[in-house]
């Protein structure tokens, strides 16, 4: 699909779901808490790639796949806010913006996150207006993204574990959204969704490895939050163990290797070509320039 | 629904949910947190309002019911969990035992409430198999119970609002979850939800006055949480306001309101007789006699 008109989906289908549950009626303070999370968005990886794959499916059912993408970043957006707490990783900026925390207090943060978590699934119920069986699907599949034992909440988790599981943390605290957001497109259309999943893994570590680059190659203003947290907070980063080429290196296999993963469908080539397109952006011009 | 066969279908709805989400692939410490903020339970008054109105509604498809009311309980497990979290009440002690954050540590109580949030979406997505049309509907009914704009994250949200809605605060923080209770207790059952809310609210605010008596009149063993709370933290107690007399009497109005308001269903007669059967458990025996 084109770039812009996935974009617009993406921004209406948040809007309208942030309308229902932040409107007039909602305590002011929680719904421009809710509204600063979600405005504006970062590039939206997630749920574009929702979108792609729904397309690649034939997309038959739109109201579903614009649900699952705005599920898919809504529940992004809650776990960003919910991370940048003082308990985790007390980040001040986020987007180039003041985190959600400090914007609104701990209270709030605490509330927006679990508010945005419900949002999401919500939408997806909304969407069983147009085919009850697949907004179940969908929110199986959203569910399981983020939730225990494999999705983004059991990611987060493992870090307080005093010997975690590292290949399951990974998975988990990355890869299992973007293999969500990958089977959510699938099922959004009508598809098997677990065939996917292999994509979106690729596809998440390689959004991982290029974090890694560009927490130590970027600078704040570029990235909107705060850079060198790595090291600062004795985190793995691929650069400290392979240096910026072997990351740059890994970064490219990966994303062949996802897109190789594609399963059969009607616009598989099509959606070959975008996986390498969306994967050129996941660093910013620079820093790709530095890591080439 | 005889008592015991309610209890029995609650705790192993929460017992298989639970088994989902925290088996042997989750982190040992949240799944541990997890289930420490479910079991034991306290009254399991919400799910069980939830299967009695669905008994009530003809209970023609019992996975639905059972669903509803583990998801209502989750997510009243996981409002406890964040509500007793430092930023909030900061409370050490729920149900007799450390509350979650004081057992495991902040990081786990933030994210076992956003794994029981999920873990509540995904219980009521897998009942789908039964009537995927009506788990839609159930997962609208309980999304609104506890997200924005009405549910119980905007009730807590209101608490950090200058000059709150006191009305849309009360109806939120306690009332939504017993609507949303009822309401899902007659979707599962294949009925109309909404005419069953105003039971719900009118339940919610006999236990939220119930909640103000115990809070004056009991010990700390007998309710397991702290007392005296509301005058610590100098929140509005209806018997600060109108004496024990007073809010005994308001106690005794609202549930006759209660049952006057269940809706036409096979099984009216006996669930109005059930509802005066529960409220009867609001309140410990001593302060029952002390407020008689």
């Amino acid at each position: 699909m084109p770039e812009d008109n996935a974009s617009h989906r993406i921004e209406e289908s948040l809007r309208l779901a942030l309308a229902r549950s932040c409107g007039v009626a909602a305590p002011p303070r929680i719904a421009a808490a809710m509204q600063h999370a979600v405005f504006p968005g970062g590039q939206r990886i997630r749920p574009r790639l929702t979108l792609s794959i729904a397309t690649a499916c034939g997309d038959d059912k739109p109201v579903l796949s614009s649900a699952a993408a705005a599920a898919i970043e809504l529940l992004h957006c809650a776990s960003l806010v919910h991370d940048d707490m003082p308990c985790f990783d007390n980040a001040g900026t986020r987007r180039g913006k003041p985190s959600v925390h400090v914007a609104y207090g701990e209270q709030i943060a605490l509330l927006s996150g679990d508010g945005l978590i419900v949002l999401a699934f919500e939408t997806v119920a909304l969407a069983a207006i147009a085919d009850p069986l697949r907004s179940a699907a969908l929110a199986i599949v959203v569910a399981r993204a983020v939730g225990t034992p494999y999705g983004i909440v059991a990611g987060q988790a493992w870090e307080s574990e005093p010997s975690p599981d590292l290949v399951a943390y990974q998975r988990a605290k990355t890869g299992s959204l973007f293999a969500g957001a990958s089977m959510a497109g699938a099922a959004a259309a009508g598809h098997v969704a677990e065939p996917w999943g292999a994509l979106g893994f690729c596809l998440g570590e390689a959004y991982q490895v290029a974090d890694d680059i560009r927490d130590v190659l970027c600078t704040e203003a570029e990235i909107g939050k705060p850079i060198g947290q790595d090291e600062a907070l004795g985190r793995p980063n691929m650069v400290h163990q392979f240096g910026v080429a072997g990351a740059a290196r890994r970064l490219k296999d990966l994303v062949e290797q996802a897109a190789e993963s594609v399963p059969d469908c009607p616009g598989q080539a099509a959606l070959k070509a975008q996986i390498h397109a969306q994967a050129s952006r996941f660093l910013p011009r620079e820093a790709a320039r530095v890591a080439a």
